[in-house]
């Protein structure tokens, strides 16, 4: 039977990147060609990253992307005869496209455009491209190649169907799924699915790494033709997972129409390869426990974001409570302790312990520290507008954030805002004042998963013999915003576990009044969570409008209640 | 020839408010009844408000919206003989579904969906809705009406163009047309196209108000069956248009489809009405002039967003400089001077005239004005944490900021942003300073028209005996930020009639690096500017992600250009 050894390129480019990102795959074009390999499969849209957004909507960068495609066939022309598949974005008379591209010595051998354009949750593709209608199959070294992008694998019925009809040997497809928890469990089966449906074995390249709000896991995956699974990548890395596939080559159809869909076949003739003997066999990575994939998906996102946007360092707020403290564990696991600089700001109703614990946080993080009250920053708005109540417990809280601001304009640093789910749900922050930052590093985990979460890590370090990164007194303290005389958050709020229960429901679910009496809490209860959650929203009409409040970290565009009027009622 | 005396109601409904919507309605068509009116006509979405966004997702929501329809029937029962068009959202087992329907003696005798779901500008339709698939024509007082909604008028060959084989009499049409500049100019030979097409004179009924980052502007029209303009409401303003029309019975086919659009007819079962002596003739409302129709755009949006979000009165910055001049002009237009709070924030590199200036536009509008310098909370930050250069200047601006929301916290009053499009584009504000506000009037409006804009409204109040509300001395004065010694603008920026003229071109036309040398300007000036552009996309990562800058308040969702490291470059 035909050999071939088949790289993918599991490999973190960014948005927009045209020049950066042609030069990651031509590294791993490199990389591919030293390994020996045939084929080579990068990410989808990879020479232009993922989610290109609005920019798929500049004729200037489409033409720039189709450029940079032409010029890597050129790059790639010195690797012989290795095929590389690669994405990128291309437009033409009918608006922009989600492509794919296959190079083979220096010629652009096939084009494809993605079918199917998702249009939920996370994504706006509808919005941002036309869709494709036929699929390319290319014969190289006596094997018939075709390929399916991303969405288009996940139809019934769809492209893979038609592939399966018309007849290939080997499907590849690039893909940009984000990381959502537990989406490892479904993806597997479906290639497994897709496998059995093509007839062939199915080469699913993921990107890794974080890209605004979101975070690709990587966790590429290699199914043969009866759906099982040959080779799998680990999640959060950049990877070249390589593996020799003996293939049949069947007899197949002519061009013309499959399942509804036109496919065409160019023969790129290249003969067979010459038997040889295979490497050893291929990697299968274990995907990784829930808890270390929450912490290693907020780590990379935070880490990417940092980056791609040009910073090297983050300051945040040190209250000595939970929240910040598991952004600081998080961010020295991103960036290492150099590149934290963690700072105390003290009111008049800051605890001892609250500036204790903050000193304790940084001294096991081994993070830059610094303290400046902001007592007298406080002191000049309370006296001079004679400030009290909720005006003055907000004074303190923006006093810090222009604190922050400050710092990040003299000494460049990233503002991270160290608010969690819960309190961005029910609007238990202040806008343009804790909230303040570039990037929420757990807005979209809830707070009793933000206690999980600090204690998952500190065993992990006692595991490999380290100090835990986080105080207990951090964790184990009823927590305090501290912005009133002995506040603490069960005064104005429910129990950290209901209303993290009811949220989830509420927010993540969609369900209304009905389906959580149904779920069994109490009717006050619910009254009073939905109430909390709708009126977030007004607080949140002093943010322009246009802004969106998503918790997109986890690749769900969840957006909060948007309710203008309209509540969740008893009948 | 059949007559029908028909009412459009150009109402302003709020997005969620299920129960004020359906209030609104219940008034309207008593209106309408009261005026003898047959058929009355509705804005899309009438009941839920538009657009809904992610609202339309909520199923409890659809829920509530399928009833409201259902109680909306039972309440016009009273109004005996009336057909009701009213738009809401509606759900079945396939999703949401941006739908409208026919009320008549209690119930619903018609229910359609809308086909053609708009997804580009300010539009996300295909990702709320699910696309309808028939048309609905009833027989009323022996005339066939048919109706399309919105978008499904702007398709060549789609609904109107069945309804046209099918055949109707009468074409009644629930829209929600967001304004943009010159729109007005379209909407008139679409409507005149499209009646002809029909072969029936079309009813079109649009949303007025402002919503949200969006303005609708009425102008509601009615075109004979052979285009001719036969009646059109004023802009802006809430307004019932009631005009006789004498219409020709014809003979149309049976149920089926046509132009691939399956039409379904349904007999309602009333007599044709008595011959009675029309109405006088209907009124032909003048479009506005091209300076008062922004102006009336910037009211109307300011003024539903204060009120629609339950805000009584406003609070921003008055600097002396043209953009806070401009802003409290609107602002006073929109809600009266005693709703209006200025504020006097003088620093010390304020001048003399900035706040001579201030005082004497508070002393032209009549509104509330106070001085509250931020000399000691700018004085705290400076020497504490030892700021210069940039990090001084800012400071100063996120002073401001906080002070402004001390004051909403005590007092109530939403925070005005008053930064113009230009700056906001090329990046020359204060994130968390300047920038801070629940809403930014003249988002959407260059330097160059703000100057317009002011020296127009001053020109108004000239014609009408008025005190000119913007300070001579605040329009010719050189712009500046006042952050350091002596600073203008002109220090940063290229002059603002070239700076908005290259904008123009890059930001709202997408142009590239080459249009605009094409276009004949300067390669150093074109580099500078999108130089400029660019960075400004980088300032803002420190907004949390997912916040998108847009400029939707005429009508565009024209998002600045996000580049992460692309550059329009020469070749």
């Amino acid at each position: 039977m035909p050999q071939l050894r088949i790289a993918m390129a599991q490999v973190n480019p960014t948005v927009g990147d045209l020049v950066g990102n042609s030069a990651i795959a031509v590294d791993w074009i490199r990389k591919a060609a030293d390994a020996g390999a045939d084929v080579v499969v990068f990410p989808e849209m990879s020479l232009t990253g993922y989610p290109v957004e609005d920019l798929a909507l500049r004729a200037t960068f489409a033409e720039a992307s189709r450029r940079a495609v032409d010029d890597l066939a050129g790059r790639v022309a010195e690797f012989g005869d290795l095929l590389v598949y690669v994405g990128y974005l291309d437009r033409d008379e009918q608006g922009p496209r989600n492509a794919a591209a296959a190079l083979l010595r220096g010629e652009v051998v096939a084009r494809q455009f993605k079918h199917h354009l998702p249009n939920y949750g996370v994504f706006d593709e509808r919005r941002n491209f036309e869709p494709g209608s036929s699929l390319d199959i290319v014969r190289f070294r006596g094997l018939d190649v075709g390929m399916v992008i991303c969405e288009d694998l996940w139809q019934d019925g769809g492209p893979v169907a038609a592939l399966g009809q018309a007849g290939v040997d080997l499907v590849v497809s690039p893909n940009a799924s984000p990381y959502e928890r537990a989406k490892d469990d479904i993806r597997l089966p479906l290639i497994s699915r897709r496998a059995r449906e093509a007839r062939a074995p199915i080469v699913y390249t993921n990107q890794v790494g974080g890209q605004d709000d979101l975070v690709f896991d990587g966790d590429s995956i290699v199914a043969d033709a009866d759906g099982t699974l040959l080779a799998r990548a680990p999640q959060f890395v950049e990877h070249l997972l390589v593996l020799d596939l003996e293939l049949e080559a069947g007899e197949h159809g002519p061009d013309g129409e499959y399942a509804g869909i036109e496919v065409r076949r160019r023969v790129l003739g290249l003969e067979p390869r010459e038997p040889y003997e295979p490497i050893a066999e291929p990697p299968i990575s274990e995907p990784l426990s829930d808890e270390a994939e929450v912490w290693y998906a907020l780590v990379t996102g935070l880490r990417d974001y940092v980056r791609k946007n040009g910073f090297r360092s983050v300051t945040f707020g040190f209250s000595g409570g939970i929240d910040s403290a598991l952004v600081a564990a998080l961010a020295v696991d991103a960036l290492g302790p150099d590149a934290v600089y963690g700072v105390s700001m003290p009111s008049k109703y800051s605890s001892e312990h609250s500036r204790s614990d903050a000193a304790e946080l940084a001294r096991r993080l081994g993070c830059r520290y610094r303290t400046e009250p902001v007592a007298e920053m406080v002191h000049a708005y309370v006296s001079q507008l004679e400030l009290s109540g909720l005006a003055e417990e907000n004074v303190q809280a923006r006093a810090r954030g222009v604190l922050l601001m400050a710092l990040s304009n003299a000494d460049g640093h990233l503002v991270l805002a160290t608010g969690n789910k819960t309190e961005l749900a029910v609007g238990y922050s202040t806008i343009y004042g804790d909230a303040v930052g570039g990037f929420a590093p757990i807005k979209d985990v809830f707070k009793t998963h933000v206690w999980e979460l600090a204690r998952w890590r500190n065993a992990e370090a006692e595991k490999r013999g380290e100090t835990p990164p986080i105080p207990e007194s951090s964790i184990s303290k009823p927590p305090s915003a501290e912005l009133a005389p002995d506040q603490v958050d069960t005064d104005s709020l429910p129990d950290y576990a209901l209303l993290d229960d009811i949220l989830d429901d509420y927010v993540e679910g969609d369900r209304g009044y009905a389906d959580l009496l149904e779920a069994g809490f109490d009717p006050e209860v619910i009254d009073r969570v939905v109430w909390m959650t709708d009126k977030a929203e007004y607080k949140r009409r002093q943010y322009p409008p246009g802004t969106k409040i998503t918790f997109k970290a986890f690749g769900r565009d969840r957006r909060l209640p948007i309710t203008n009027g309209w509540r969740e009622r008893r009948d």
